[in-house]
C-alpha cells in the first residue's frame, strides 16, 4: 500500500526526460538538417510527382496529402437508369419502308446499369421448325451422305445433322440439318449500318449515389440544373459537363471512335462516372465526372465473335398452328454504365496514425546522423565518449571514471 | 575478423538505453500526465463522438477501435436472385376483364440484381406502320403543309414527318408522320394507378455474399430459419428482420413513401442489404441488415421524365403478313437489390501500424513538456543545463565543466 | 532580432544526440535481442502463417510484405459479355420434335453480368384469360361453393377466386379462379432434365477490367492467345487456364455439383474472375484466375422455390383478336460471372506510415528491457543510478550527488 503510493507518487509528481549531447559543430549540425530537409524533400517530392501525373486539373498539393492520410474513405453505392429517345426510318427490300422507334430498337425494354441499343440487323424472317441444307462451310460442305454423320453437331452449326446430304445451291451440297429453318446467313454484314441514324439518338442517364458510412446521397441531375436546360441540353465536355443527356455519335467521339464504324458490328462504350468526394467540403464540391472509353478493343488478333451481338426471336403461330418466328441477329451499341470513385472524410484514427509514423520517420535523421558522427568522423572517439556511458555488470565501478 | 567479432560482442552483450533527467517537480510532472491524458481523451472522444454519430446500435467502443486498427478488410462479392408473387384482376374499357399475373407484370422476367413491377400502363392497341397525325405539342400544331418540314424529326417525335398538315381531331390540325399508327397518346397518366393491387404482391430476396479475401460465405435466408417460417414470414423491421419476404406495400411504406402514390408514374426503391461481419466473432453474428430507400427523388423542379417507366412492345402477324404490334407504356417500381458492406478480421499488419503509430504519439507528450520546461518556466536554465551536456567541436573540454 | 539570429544558429549548427548508458551485461544484451528477435518473429511468423493458410501458389513472402506496407491498393472496375453457343434436339408428346438454338434458351437475349440458359421447361400452351378450376391445394380443395370466398387470392394462387366450388377431375373439386386458363400444373418437374444436352452448351466470356487509380486495362483474351487457339480451346483448370471458353458441364463439375442433377430444377453458377494484380511488375504477370462456385445452396431444409426458376409468356392474337399465351416456367442455370480483385503499386505514403510503424515498434524492446534492468534485476538500484540523474524543483542541489 505504501510502495503503491510511493509509486503514484513518483507517476504523478515526476518527469523524465532524455539527457542530451549537444553538439555544437556546425558539420554535424548542418548534415543533420541536410538529412531532415532530404527527408522532407523526398516524401514532398513523391507527392508532387504522383499529383502531376495523375491528376492533372484540380486539387492542391495540401489536399492530396489531406486525403491520403487523414481521411477515412468509403466506395460509392450506386442506382443507376438509362433512357434512350429517337426515332428513324429505313427502306430496305426485305422490310419495306419502316419506323424505328424505342420499342423496336431498345431490346431488352430495360437494363439496371446498361442499354442496348441497335444499330444493325439481319433478320431471317418465317423460320419454322424443319429440315434444310446447312449454310456452307468447313465441316457442313459434303459430296455423298456418307460425309454427313447423322446426330452430329458441332459448335457453329445451325442445327443437327440429319445424315443427308443435299443441295445448298446449284453448285454447291451441304449437310441437311434440322433447324429453324431456312437457316440464318450472317455472312454478309450490312455496311453501312442499316440503323446508322441512331447517331442522332439521345440518352439521358439518372445516377443516384450513396456513401453509406457517411450517409451522403447525391444525383447527377444537380440541385442548380433547371428543367428547362434540361429539356435542351446535349453532353459536352467544355461547355455543359454536367448535363446528363448524351447524343450517341457525339459520345463514341469521346471515346476516339466513329460512330458509323462502330454501328456496323456493334461494340461496348463505357459511360464512366466519377464521384471522388471530399465530404471535408461543401457537398456542392461533390460532382460527377464523366468519361467514355470503347469496352470492346477491336483487335485483328482476336476477333473471335467480333463487336457485340446477340440473336433473338419473336414468335408467331399461324392459323394452323404452327409456330413461327422471324430471328434476329442484333448488332449494336451496349452502353454500360460504370459508376464509381471514393468519399473521404476527417478521422482522427487515420490521422493519428499518419502523425504518429511521421514523427517515428524523423528519428530516422538521428540514427543516421549518430552512425556517422560515431562512426565515420575523425572526433568520433571524443563523440563516443561523451554520449555513452559504460557500465560494467561484473566489475561495477571499475569503468566509471570513463564516464563525466 | 576480429574486429568483426568484438562488434557481434557488442551487439549481442551489451544494452543501450538513453539516460534520463528525472525531474522531481509537482508542476512539471503533472503538467505531463495532464498532456498524455489529453492525448488519450482526444482520440477516446473523437472515438466517442464518431461512434454516437453513426453507429447508434451495436458494438461497444472497444469493437469499434478494434475493428478500425487492427482489422483486415474486404469488400462483399454477392449474388441477388428476386420473385414475385401474386395476382390480380383488372376491368377497363380497353381491356375489359383481365387477370394479371407475374408473367404479366414481371418485365423482363428476370434480372440481375432488380425486379420490374409493373403497376400502370398506357396500352396502344393494334398499331402499324402507317401515316398519322402526330400528338398535339409546341412543334406540330400546324395550319398548313408549310409548317410541317419534310423528314424531320425531334426528341420528342413519334415519328418522321412526311410534310403533310392533317386534322387531328375536330378542331385542332397536327402534322403527320411516318410512325406506329396510331401514336401513343401518354397525356394522361391512370390515376389511381391500373395495377394498384400490386400493394399486396411479395417479393422474395435470395442473397448469397462472399469474402473472397476469407473465403466465408453466408446466405441472407439464416441456418435457423426453417421452412415453415419461410412460407408465411413477411419482413418486418421490428418483428422479423430476417425474413426474406416483403410485401411491396410496406416495403415502400418503410422508405417513408406512399405505394399508391409512386405506383402512378412509377419509381426506383433501393432494398439495401449491409453485411458488416467481424469475423473474429462468431459466424453466426455477421447477419444481414435490411434498409429501404427511394433512389428517384421526386423533386418539382427536376420532373423530365418523372418516376420510372419504359415502353415495349409485342408483335404480331395478321393473315395477310402485316405485322401489328401492341405498344406499351409501362410504368412501375423497379427494386434493385443492393448489397454492400464490408468484412474485417484481426491481421498482424494493422495491428502493428496501429501500435507503431500510437506509441509514437506519446512522444509528443514529452516534446510538449520539453518545450514548456525548457523554454517557458523560471528555471529553464537550471533544467537546460542538466539535461544538456554541450560539447564543442572545435574547442574540445572547455565546456565540460558544466557538465555534472 | 538577435535572439533570433542565436536561434538560428543553434537550430543549424548544433546536433543533439541522446546521452545513453551502455550496460555491458551478457544477461541483459542478450535478453535485448532476445525481444527484438521475438518481436520480428512474430511479425514474419504471423505473415508465414498468413502466407501458408492463404495463398498456396504464388508469391513469395517478401512480395506479400511489400504489397501489405508498400503500396497503394484500387479496386477493380469491370465490364462482361458472355455468349453462348450450342444446339439441340427434343421430342416429347407435348411439344413434338423441337429444335433448341440460342434464341430459344438464352433468356432474355443479353444480360450484363449474367446469362441464364434454359435447361428445364414446364410449357402451357394456349392460355387464355378466362374461369376455371384452381390446382388442388392446401386452400383450395373445395366441397361446395361456401368454401371459396369469392375475390380471394393468396400467394400461391394462380388467379382470384370467383366464388364458386368446380370439378378439378373426376374425384375432386376445387374453387374456380379468374385466370389465365387452364391454369399451370408445375406439381412434376421433368426429370431429368428436358435440355439435358445444354451439357455440352459453350460459353465464351468477354471482360475487360479497369484500374482507374493506375489508369491500367486487360483484357481475359490475353494477348498472347492466337485466334486458331480461340476457335478450338476449352478451359481446362490444369491445361487451358486461360481460355475463355467454358463447357456448361464441366464448369459445373468444377465447383463440385452434377450438371444433371442441377438442370432439373436450376440454380446459379458463379464464374469468379480474380484480377490481383502487382503494378510494380511487368502487366503481363497481372492475369485472371477463374474460379467456379455454385451460388444457391441447395439445402433440404430450405426448400422454398429451391433452385432457379422464373415464368415468362409468349403471347399471341387468333383471328377474333383474342388474346392466348403460351406460357413458360423456365428452369435453367443462370451464370453470374462475378469479377473482383486489387490492384497495387507501390506508393511513398502506405510505405512512409509502415516504415515510420515499424521503427516506432522497435522502441518496445528498450521498453520491456528497461522494465526488466530497472525494476526485476538484481542490481536493480545501480542501474537506477546509472540511468537517471534526479533533479529535485524544489531543493535544489540536494540530491545532485547522487548522480555522476
Amino acid at each position: 500500500m505504501a510502495g503503491c503510493c510511493s509509486w503514484l507518487r513518483g507517476f504523478l509528481f515526476e518527469y523524465d526526460t532524455p539527457r542530451i549531447v549537444l553538439i555544437r559543430s556546425r558539420k554535424v549540425g548542418l548534415m543533420n538538417r541536410a538529412v531532415q530537409l532530404f527527408i522532407l524533400a523526398y516524401v514532398i517530392g513523391c507527392y508532387c510527382a504522383y499529383f502531376a501525373e495523375v491528376e492533372m486539373e484540380g486539387p492542391s498539393l495540401w489536399v492530396l496529402v489531406w486525403e491520403k492520410g487523414y481521411q477515412e474513405v468509403d466506395s460509392v453505392v450506386s442506382s443507376v437508369t438509362a433512357k434512350a429517345k429517337g426515332v428513324t426510318v429505313t427502306n430496305s427490300s426485305q422490310l419495306g419502308f419502316r419506323i424505328w422507334d424505342v420499342a423496336d430498337y431498345v431490346i431488352p425494354a430495360q437494363g439496371e446499369n446498361s442499354i442496348f441499343i441497335m444499330t444493325n440487323i439481319i433478320v431471317t424472317m418465317n423460320q419454322t421448325q424443319g429440315f434444310c441444307p446447312e449454310l456452307p462451310g468447313r465441316t457442313s460442305v459434303c459430296k455423298s451422305d456418307s460425309d454427313c454423320p447423322a446426330g452430329t453437331t458441332d459448335t457453329h452449326s445451325s442445327g443437327v445433322a440429319t445424315g443427308r446430304c443435299v443441295p445448298y445451291n446449284r453448285t454447291l451440297k451441304t449437310c441437311e440439318v434440322a433447324a429453324w429453318c431456312p437457316v440464318e446467313d450472317d455472312s454478309l454484314v450490312p455496311s453501312p449500318a442499316f440503323l446508322k441514324a441512331a447517331e442522332n439518338f439521345t440518352l439521358l442517364v439518372k445516377n443516384n449515389i450513396w456513401y453509406p458510412k457517411f450517409n451522403f446521397t447525391k444525383r447527377n441531375i444537380l440541385p442548380n440544373i433547371t428543367t428547362t436546360y434540361l429539356k435542351s441540353c446535349i453532353y459536352d465536355a467544355a461547355t455543359d459537363p454536367f448535363c446528363p443527356i448524351f447524343r450517341l455519335g457525339r459520345l463514341v467521339e469521346y471515346a476516339g471512335h466513329s460512330f458509323q464504324d462502330m454501328a456496323v458490328e456493334g461494340g461496348i462504350m463505357g459511360i464512366q462516372i466519377r464521384w471522388d468526394c471530399n465530404l471535408d467540403r461543401a457537398a456542392s464540391f461533390c460532382l460527377p465526372r464523366y468519361s467514355f472509353r470503347r469496352l470492346d478493343t477491336r483487335d485483328k488478333n482476336h476477333n473471335v465473335s467480333p463487336g457485340y451481338n446477340f440473336r433473338f426471336a419473336k414468335y408467331y403461330t399461324d392459323l394452323t398452328g404452327t409456330e413461327h418466328r422471324t430471328q434476329i441477329k442484333a448488332y449494336g451499341i451496349r452502353f454500360d454504365i460504370i459508376v464509381f470513385g471514393k468519399a473521404g472524410k476527417f478521422d482522427i484514427i487515420p490521422t493519428m496514425i499518419s502523425i504518429g509514423s511521421g514523427l517515428a520517420l524523423f528519428g530516422v535523421a538521428t540514427v543516421l546522423c549518430d552512425i556517422i558522427v560515431l562512426y565515420c568522423m575523425k572526433k568520433r572517439y571524443y563523440f563516443r565518449e561523451k554520449k555513452y556511458k559504460y557500465v560494467e555488470d561484473y566489475e561495477q565501478g571499475i569503468h566509471n571514471e570513463m564516464d563525466q
